[in-house]
Parts: C-alpha cells; sequence; structure tokens
C-alpha cells in the first residue's frame, strides 16, 4: 500500500539509550500539516507534553515537523522544559519553521536528566537523511523493549482520488523499565479541516487507545498525533468524511490491537466485548474492568475457562446490570447462562485458549443498546521478569 | 493473651474441598451477640452474602451463631440460597437458635453446586465438639491457600474490668484459585450496644480492610463480621468506648495486614503512606492507586527504588496535587523531592529494599491534613503461577 504523500522521515542513533540502535527520529510534513492531539491524563506530564499541547496551540493547530526520541521520557527533570524547548527550536531552525510547527515526543526511563547536545548535535544530520522510504526507519526507533515495530496502512478511495493513511505506534516495555510508555504517529494527505480533523481523532481514539490495557499503568507521557497535510489535493465531499475517517480509525484501531499483543510478556491478544449495556461508556466501563483483572488476565494465560473470575470483574465495574440475565461467552463457546455455569467440553475449550487470540464475550441481557470492545493481553511470568528487574 | 469470654469454636472436615482438610467451622456465643457486618461490594454476590446480610436485618443485628466453609463459595450456583438457608436452619435447630439468629459464610469456588448434605451431616459433629478452645482450628479451617493462620488479639483495660478482642481472617489464594475471597472473624466480650458497634467497624474497616489490595479484585463473598456479646459483663464507660475501639481496630488493622503479607506468591508487605492530601478520602485513592500498580509491586519484587513509577501512578488516582511539591521515601530513604530525583545511595537502597517489610511514603506537600496508610504486596512470578495453573 501506498503512503501518504507529502511526508518525509528519518532516524539516528544519537547515543540517548546504552545501546547503539536508533534513539532519534524526525517526521516532516512538506506542507505544515492540520494536527490534532491527544495527550496523557496522567496528572504527572513529561516536558514534551506540556510543550508538544502549548505548540499546537500557538500554531492553530498546524504543525510541520515532530521530533522524538527514545531512551529518555524527558519526564520529572530539572531541565525538561528547557531541553524540550531547545529541541524544537533547533530543527525549527534547521527545517525553516516556526518553532511552534515543532512537536516534540519523549519516551524512556523518567527522572533521569536528557542531555539537549545529543539531539542537537544528530539533527544536521536527520534533516539532510529525510525521505519519504524512512517510515520503517521511524517506526523503529520509537521502539524500547517492543518485539515488532507496529504500523498500519488504510486508503480511502473518494469520487476525486484516493487518500491514503499510515501509523506507527510503540507499546509497553523499555530497556529501563518505567512506564508503559504509549506514542502513536497517524499521517495522513487528505485534505480535512481541522475542527472535522478534531472529531475524527477523539472519536477513533475512543475506539482504539482508550480501549486498551496492558497493566492499567498511565504513563506521564503517552502522545497520539493525528496529521493532515492534504498533499493528496483530494478534499473529501461532504458525504466521503466518513470513508475517511474509518480509515484513519482501522489504522488507530490495529495500532492499538498490536500494542496489546505485544505487551510486556504477553503470548495473547485478549479482545472482550461487552454488549447490552446501558450506554457505550457503562460497557466499555466494564470491559475495562475485566481487562484489568489480573486473576483474568492470568486464568487466559494458563488457557483455563474460568468464567468466574469474568463474573466478578463484571461485577466490580461500578455498572449496574444483573447478574441473573448475563451470558459469556469464550472463544465462541457459551461458558456461562444467566449467571450460572453453562455445560461446556472443558478439555476442548482449553486447547482453543491456547490460541494467540482469545475472545471474550460478556452480554449483559438489558435492554440497553450499549457495547464496547476492548484488548488487553494475558499476563504472564515474563511480565514479572522485565519489571522487577534492576534497572542498572 | 485470653481469649474473649462466651465463645465457643468447632471445625471438621466435611469433604467440600478435595484435600482431607478441615473444610467446615462454627463459631458460637453462649448469648446471642450484637453483631455488625460488612459485606462485598461486588454487583455478584454469594448466596451466603446476601442471606447473612438479611438474616441481621431479620435478627435486628443479633446473632448466636456464624456456619463458615471453604473449598466452596456457593456463588452463581443455581441451588445456592436454597443451600446457605438449609446449612442456617440445620444449625439453628441443632442450637437451638432462631433461623436469623445464624449467619452462613462461604469461601472457594464459585460456578460449582454445593452440596448441603455434606454440611447437614457433619454440622452435629460440629456442635458437639464446640470448645472455647477451638479458635485455632477455625482460624485454620476457612484458610485456601493461606500460607499461615491469621489471628490477631488485644484488651482493653476498663474501669469495671478488662474486655478482650480476638479476630480471625484468611486471605487470598484456593486450592482451586477463582477469587481473592476474603473472610474475617471478629469476637469481643465487651457490652457494645449495637449502634456504637456498627459505628466501630465501618471507621474500623476504613482502616485496614479497606486498606488493603492484592490484585485489585475484590471478591464475590467478602465478609467481615463482628461479634459483641457482652460475655465480660464489662459495660464501658462513655469515655472508654475510644479505648474498645482501638483495641477492636487494632486487631482488625493486623488482621488485614497478615492478609497484605501472605498475598498470592508475595515475598514482601508494602506499607504506603500518603500525607497533605485534600482529606483522607483523597489520600485514601493515592494510596490505593499506587498499591495497584502492577508497575510499582513488581519494582519492589525486584529491590528497585523506582520512584518514577510511584510517581506516575500517583498522577493516576484522579487527586489534584502539584508534582512539583512532591517528596517520596522509600524505606526512610529521600528518593524524589519536588518531583525531581533527590541524591541516594541506590545500592545501599536496593539492599534495604530487599526486606520483608518495604515502607513508601508519598509527601504531596499541599497545605491539606489528608493522611491515609494503605497495604498491598510485591507482585512476583508466584502470583502467576498460583493463578495460570488450571483448575483441575
Amino acid at each position: 500500500m501506498k503512503l501518504p504523500l507529502g511526508y518525509k522521515y528519518a532516524a539516528t542513533y544519537a547515543g540517548i539509550r546504552q545501546v547503539e540502535k536508533d534513539d532519534l527520529a524526525l517526521i516532516v510534513s512538506g506542507l505544515p500539516a492540520n494536527a490534532a492531539a491527544v495527550f496523557t491524563q496522567n496528572r504527572v506530564q513529561a516536558a514534551p507534553v506540556r510543550l508538544g499541547r502549548s505548540h499546537l496551540k500557538a500554531s492553530k493547530g498546524l504543525c510541520g515537523a515532530v521530533v522524538i526520541n527514545a531512551g529518555n521520557a524527558n519526564c520529572a527533570t530539572r531541565s525538561g522544559d528547557a531541553v524540550a524547548l531547545a529541541t524544537c527550536k533547533a530543527a525549527a531552525k534547521l527545517l525553516h519553521l516556526k518553532v511552534p510547527l515543532v512537536v516534540p515526543s519523549s519516551t524512556g526511563v523518567i527522572g533521569v536528566e536528557l542531555d539537549p547536545r545529543k539531539i542537537i548535535d544528530a539533527l544536521p544530520r536527520l534533516v539532510s537523511g529525510l525521505s519519504a522510504d524512512g517510515f520503517d526507519c521511524v517506526a523503529r526507533a520509537i521502539m524500547t523493549t517492543d518485539l515488532v515495530p507496529k504500523t498500519a496502512f488504510a486508503e480511502a478511495r473518494l469520487r476525486r482520488g484516493a487518500v491514503r493513511v499510515a501509523g506507527m505506534t510503540k507499546g509497553s516495555g523499555m530497556i529501563q523499565p518505567m512506564m508503559a510508555t504509549t506514542l502513536g504517529f497517524v499521517m495522513t494527505d487528505a485534505v480535512i479541516p481541522p475542527t472535522q480533523l478534531r472529531v475524527m481523532l477523539k472519536r477513533g481514539v475512543e475506539r482504539s487507545y482508550n480501549r486498551i490495557s496492558v497493566d492499567g499503568d498511565t504513563s506521564t507521557n503517552d502522545t497520539l498525533l493525528l496529521l493532515a497535510n492534504g498533499a493528496s489535493e483530494v478534499r473529501p465531499d461532504p458525504g466521503e468524511f466518513a470513508m475517511v475517517e474509518a480509515a484513519i480509525t482501522d489504522v488507530m484501531e490495529s495500532l492499538a490491537q498490536q500494542i496489546a499483543r505485544d505487551g510486556e510478556g504477553a503470548r495473547k491478544l485478549i479482545t472482550i466485548t461487552v454488549t447490552g449495556a446501558g450506554d457505550s461508556e457503562a460497557a466499555a466501563r466494564m470491559a475495562r474492568a475485566i481487562a484489568n483483572s489480573p486473576l483474568m488476565k492470568t486464568a487466559i494465560a494458563g488457557a483455563d475457562p474460568n468464567w468466574g473470575r469474568i463474573l466478578s470483574a463484571a461485577g466490580n465495574a461500578g455498572v449496574t446490570f444483573d447478574p441473573k440475565k448475563t451470558d459469556i461467552h469464550m472463544q465462541g463457546v457459551k461458558v456461562c447462562q444467566g449467571g450460572l455455569a453453562a455445560p461446556f467440553d472443558e478439555p476442548e475449550l482449553k486447547a482453543k485458549l491456547d490460541a494467540a487470540d482469545c475472545e471474550i464475550r460478556v452480554a449483559l441481557g438489558g435492554k440497553g443498546k450499549g457495547e464496547a470492545r476492548f484488548w488487553t493481553c494475558d499476563l504472564t511470568e515474563g511480565y514479572i521478569r522485565i519489571n522487577a528487574s534492576y534497572r542498572t
């Protein structure tokens, strides 16, 4: 599939992380793009999150470049604000952009000062290395202990021509594990006015990034940035915005699923669907409570059709429902009907639960149309090994 | 220390659990005791929880006997209500009590039918075995995969004489792990009117059972029952109720700590103290968020002074605070001052974090007087091993 037009990419090793693996990346849009972003809701926010938010406000939602580093979150640091600003200024000068058109983004260890010289020294070779083909290099440079790079692509064929969407993201795990930091960058070449872009991002996030959990810990650096540079010169007809939004949402949903599947220590992607809740917000709350239950997650790790844990986790979500009307399916097999055990073949279902994809469906049997899907991963000894190791 | 007067205890193996280990227990108060109870807030509630609540209402807060079984939670079962009621009726008949004076209590696997015959057949030998010395036998009979029985004792010397408090509880872990079910029974021989007893229980629970977490999963069967039978014939003076309440709270706090210390797979008890919050409710919410962070729990398992994870978890509690004013101590060593790294000797602190007791203090530096203590345990590979094993 073709990449969106009008974007260039570059990555290099700037010496921020200890292993020699690209840790600094640049995404540039030839024409400043309309940009929409969501940031972490953690009350502790990294310097690049604060500066990125303020830059997008000052630029009235325009973005020409994103500078991303891995290996250091630039959070809870004395020099954090100055380093983030110096990074943007240096990039802006080299790219002949106004400073607020540059968005900074960081992931890695928190509480450790980030040396701005490393970034400023590496920026000239990043800029000279910019290329339309550098997409995969950037997707690899933002990885921490991700086992695989995470990218997704989509296309919408509109009346006036095709528009493309490409996204990349990183998952939970770091060389020096501190946070399950998530970053995501989604680019499109469609012509999308800022207001619509923000709506698309907001709705898309609700169905993707806000529907995953690896361990229930929200990082200080989470950032999802959506850019639309219009380089395709294809302006969707009013009736076509839904197609573009679907393409963007598909990319975001795929990226979010890839994060859950590659969660620290995970062997399985778990998809949880809740139906019959009062509204979709209640359904999502229940799905999240089930996803965050360590007892459910360890049961799936052990291929155990332990529906009692799912019912109990549902009961803890703070959502009104009648357990006596609740059915639960695992891998398409009914394990609980009306809140009671349903007969099923345990060895057969256990074998099905050995798959890399596990599906849990909770039907509340209420009259509500509220439903939600949520993704998480199983909880294995690998998670403990990764996170209980000493940082040095 | 002496046990409270006027209570008798017995335990036996009724064949409910598969290993031959006492699984049915009886606590009887010679004179029906004033009783106060708190039950699980899970929306899915086991039959004995529902019946116990209704019996205490019908008896106007009087309780003469408690029948407890381990090995089966009697939750999400077709015959659940009938089994719980049949149990109470059989015990009431043997003890010459009205049925609502008997409170049932169950812990174990959910979704599996509980055979009432096993209980009814065993009750006569339980009743004939009742003895003031049976306290420890009952504390052992209610264990599931607890490694140690959990009991606590206190005494208050009042003007008119001494009153005693004794409590027992069980922790998280089962032979067939399904729920982190908690049961607690606290007996005193003080003369305490029902209203005061309820207030004491409510306040005590807020400082003990509601301040622990092993894995964030709330069971369907949680029950804490406080009995005051007045057998000491010591009626506290108005000014002495605080002393009795302190004794009761001490017992509950000790029991709760023992549960956290013996959490599934745990090697360490973690005590989290938050100060300087707007109110104690906000402090408790933040302490709970830190306690439930898998990243914090694995860091402590690895003896890693990883304060960034603590700060980030605090930021996720939904509590207003200024990270720039926040200090964090681990084992009495300042690791974070004003939201930034404080200098400390890492190898030395790592050695201190190898202890069985770890202490985290978060001082928000706000003007608020809100503070809270919370207990949890580290998250180790043992938790995964216990819970990812197949039930059969």
